[in-house]
């Protein structure tokens, strides 16, 4: 069973504290052996990475064969049932539209001194991108991050993908193909990660490195970032869900599943002001989790993590404490699903109303899935175009504007004890008219 | 002297990548002393904070002295010459007016299907701010690390500077009182992180912790990551001027000098078409450097990490080599600076023409002077508004919606075998009409 809170009981403050608290993942010491890879992929490149692969992933490769042929991705392609396909495109096309929206405009000004400045929006050139093998192989993880980086103008996309034994999930190339990502290697973990990070003989660095991965992925992550631009790093996922008694109990313990059956880590939360429903859905979740095929790993999560909080006012106290919990995703089922959001700022996604279960997000919405976890919605967003380009700041002076200016630099560099600042300076507005 | 390349020259490339790979930081071993004062900062709180600051910073606090009074700020602003102050306010009130620019729109549309799809903006709630102490201890920094927090709409800045032996830079003081910071604790290295962080009983705890600092800092915010938000970890300073024979040399000397005196570690290069011109300007950093009183830290930055780079034709080769070098700040001193610089990607901050030095963007140019550094203009963008800030997607379906988008989401949730994603869109569809 979940565990129970209700804001009206004494002891709910030191609870909910513990909720918020608890850790979900063992964090695996791997940082060392993760430090030794990096160094062998960085000092032998090729050689390092077959070596590794053969020793983590089974599988023997030469410099040649670490590529994934176009005719390989082609055929796993056209091997794709046209149902799934179809959804696959529809959900690039939607992801792509919305991301579309995401580019940040220029700007360039001048302002009442005549100071001209600005600020300028480039695309990252290379990107990385780091898919996982195995069960956790996706391929709305490839468009959820191929997309934005894509829309951003990004030049070249370098994806990754371990091959357990020379296998690949043939939908995680497909994907690939119709997000438009043809460069892909059959490597992973943190030798693919340095890879990207150093470049060995076969792979052309990267200049950042996105896409989930497990322990050692993401310290490596972790280490090689100053060497490369990373993106967060993503936990275990977790669902907010605010839903009155009005709802069907059926619906809102399938979306508390969903989360559930993704990890044993996964975190489902159901805040309600209503006890018998909070009761109901409760009793729906042992109904659904009978016929699930991922039943074990949904029930450890469930009962490990899984949390249901009774107030006695949702949009009296549920803001205060979604924004606390600053979930991942966060769902509203209520008649006035705006009316709480408003007053929330803390979630990486929200789903607004009965008919916006949190999976549509998942594929099909066209919002991004990858999203800030463990509270870390109180200070990033989920992935966008913004991780796939960079701003250059713009000045530039005439001689009057640096005239206007000069002084109150002159000044501030003298109190900060920097002679040549102010030089720098000086020696322009002396001598401003004679050349240039 | 500094080194000179030749795009000419056969060993041009191999010596360029070398003045790429070259690291000017000694990279201090401090993780672990680090880690423990995290540790104990947040297992005990205040009473580790107070050792530790006696420890390092040679200062008694007690819980109620540790934070400082605001009359204390008062005094130091009233203390503050005129000159300086009318400075500190330009400064400021340029700042800002560059930042307001910066605020990100919130998005929200329906689509063809009746999809309602959104993007919303919020403050992140609080922030910290790293000061370093001593001879670092520059009221600029605090101008350019607060006032994007201001303008994103962060309610509580609480900001952290160490005094050694109690003493604080009173511009410093001044420059918080101007920002409108008003929570200000003598306090810094790890412990101050970790305070920031984790809470004590004194200092409530922030959601990101932005500012730069020592290798004990860096550290510190690099291992509270994850905890909080934190800022990009700032390198040495660094300089690439791009310049015709057409200059005075004195004026590109004055700037290279600029970076050279902030750190024995900065970098200050200079890419010219003009080989006599590069000697002048040789020339003139000997001349200038006599006169500094940082001419000790000015001369062995420029004598180990400075570099002149001369090509055959401005145009056609210095953007690839800028694109490569990206550096923190670009300045462009040529007839035609927008030309070169609308082929050039990689840059913190760009200044154009001949009367737009650097200097001017690190005081009152409006823009800000945290940037990337160490070649993170690759993938990265300097300090603005956006660092304060965080989106929510959003996404609101009516039932036709779900019922246009479910049957994608069900067949890409059985091909990816997640039974519960399907079954919470599933059991929407069946039942559309009867509840909600």
């Amino acid at each position: 069973m979940p565990q129970r809170l209700s804001s009206a009981s004494d002891d709910f403050e030191p609870r909910f504290r513990d909720l918020l608290a608890g850790k979900r993942e063992a964090s695996l010491d791997v940082e060392d052996a993760v430090r030794a890879i990096l160094a062998d992929v960085r000092r032998r490149g090729d050689a390092a990475l077959i070596e590794l692969t053969a020793r983590y992933d089974a599988l023997e490769l030469t410099p040649e064969t670490m590529r994934v042929p176009a005719d390989e991705i082609e055929a796993a392609y056209r091997a794709t049932a046209p149902e799934t396909l179809q959804a696959l495109e529809l959900a690039h096309e939607r992801i792509t539209r919305h991301h579309e929206r995401q580019r940040p405009q220029d700007d360039r000004y001048t302002d009442a001194i005549g100071a001209e400045l600005g600020s300028r929006w480039t695309a990252v050139e290379s990107v990385g991108l780091y898919v996982p093998g195995g069960a956790a192989s996706y391929p709305s993880s490839v468009l959820m991050n191929a997309v934005p980086a894509k829309v951003a103008g990004v030049e070249r996309i370098a994806m990754v993908v371990p091959a357990m034994r020379g296998a690949l999930n043939p939908l995680v190339l497909a994907a690939a193909r119709i997000a438009g990502v043809g460069e892909i290697y059959r490597i992973g973990g943190a030798q693919a990660v340095a890879a990207l990070a150093f470049g060995t003989q076969t792979i052309a660095p990267v200049a950042k490195i996105v896409g989930p991965g497990n322990a050692y992925v993401a310290s490596a992550k972790r280490q090689v970032f100053g060497t490369v631009g990373i993106d967060m790093i993503a936990g275990p996922s977790e669902v907010l869900v605010i839903a009155d008694g009005a709802n069907d109990p059926d619906w809102i313990a399938a979306d508390l599943l969903a989360q559930a059956e993704h990890d044993r880590a996964a975190q489902s939360i159901l805040l309600t002001d209503d006890a018998g429903f909070a009761d109901a859905v409760e009793r729906a979740v042992e109904r659904q989790l009978a016929r699930l095929s991922r039943q074990e790993t949904a029930r450890a999560s469930w009962e490990a993590f899984g949390a249901v909080i009774v107030v006695g006012d949702l949009l009296a106290e549920a803001p205060a404490l979604a924004d606390r919990i600053a979930a991942e995703h966060l769902e509203i089922a209520t008649d006035d699903p705006e009316a709480l959001f408003a007053l929330i700022r803390n979630a990486g996604a929200a789903f607004l109303g009965r008919h916006t279960p949190e999976v549509i997000g998942d594929y099909v919405g066209g919002s991004n899935h990858v999203l800030p976890t463990a509270r870390s919605a109180r200070f990033s967003s989920g992935l966008s175009v913004l991780d796939f380009v960079k701003r250059t700041s713009i000045l530039k002076l005439t001689t009057e504007a640096l005239r206007a200016l000069g002084p109150a630099a002159i000044e501030l560099a003298r109190v900060e004890g920097l002679d040549a600042h102010g030089r720098s300076v000086s020696v322009r507005l002396n001598l401003a008219g004679d050349a240039g």
